[in-house]
């Protein structure tokens, strides 16, 4: 634990990146939604996308109780997720839905991980949305019974998820380059590097899951 | 009105046009909140797609009441959606904005006519999908100022409007020939003439408020 509680910038930070990965993580799973082979996992996956923004409000009505401006907030976060995108680019349906159970779920640690450290409050605001959208377990159903089958598939599929790990761990460090106060929400004692290890950790147990080396 | 009610084939398939609609405007507006140029734009449209996907399960749970199978009944609207965005591909944001403005508000005049033969139940049912989203006013919001302004803008996105319009209401025409039973929820006097017309003129009328002749 810190041994300061945090101040309001680093909690307003935590807010605006809270939904600025909501907005995100919208926009990943809405575009695996276009791209799904079925219309019932198309229906799936654009359900998963709306309940990202379902949380929002909650959310930015804090930071306009705390005295800041949404907007500006957001626009400090606009290039992280689109650098994502634009360094990991599925070939296939396969890889895209590697790319996001690796990025979606490294974004999500991190946000459990930080809110860990942001005090009572921005848990509870924030508490809904750790609530699984079940994206983890739909994504095992559907790679499962191809890996079994395809061990070429799941080869690239081992260094495609290394690939887009690495590319997620690079922006989480650039994040807290490019926004210092959130340092301030991580655990003094062990600093970025062990969090990195903790995402970097839970990365490979959900590799694992699919049965691939991380 | 028809002198007979509809059939249980042409609820059922209704609904299912219904469902396939809101996941194709799902589709539509978060492309668009993708492409968005300001972060509020995006987090705005965001949320209008989501509501488009709130509604669905509704709907969903009352065609498996009618012992009919949501993905059939879903998989056979396949391609009109997609027709749609591979014929009018926007060249900026203001004809994505153009084509949307256009294309949503033709669904939405479609499904809201046909609801008006299919029912009580049926509008009870679809009833809050038709609470305006808002779409249509943020639209007017965001091209007004520009189009006042720029005259050469104004007439490129006047021809854009019409070509749009004249996609989306092709692909009502072939709607009706593809399935045939969504013609007893069509007015018996007047046909599906008269349903284009009404489509025809709700149009214009839209265009007409964005000072765009149609």
């Amino acid at each position: 634990m810190t041994q300061h509680a945090p101040s309001s910038a680093a909690i307003a930070e935590y807010y605006g990146l809270f939904i600025y990965a909501s907005m995100g993580s919208f926009n990943l799973l809405a575009q695996d939604a276009a791209n799904a082979p079925s219309i019932r996992d198309r229906m799936t996956l654009s359900r998963m996308a709306a309940a990202e923004i379902g949380e929002i409000e909650r959310v930015e009505d804090r930071i306009v109780a705390g005295g800041r401006d949404v907007d500006v907030l957001l626009e400090s976060y606009r290039d992280l997720m689109s650098d994502f995108l634009l360094r990991a680019v599925p070939r296939d349906w396969w890889e895209r839905l590697v790319r996001t159970y690796v990025g979606y779920h490294v974004l999500q640690d991190l946000l459990q991980d930080l809110a860990g450290q942001a005090g009572e409050t921005v848990q509870e605001v924030t508490h809904g949305t750790f609530a699984s959208i079940g994206h983890a377990d739909w994504t095992v159903a559907q790679l499962e019974p191809v890996l079994a089958a395809e061990s070429q598939l799941s080869a690239r599929l081992a260094l495609w998820g290394r690939r887009v790990a690495g590319e997620a761990l690079t922006l989480v460090r650039r994040l807290f380059v490019d926004h210092p106060v959130l340092l301030e929400l991580v655990e003094e004692d062990d600093g970025v590097s062990a969090l990195m290890g903790r995402l970097q950790a839970a990365h490979s147990r959900r590799l694992t899951r699919l049965g691939l080396a991380s």
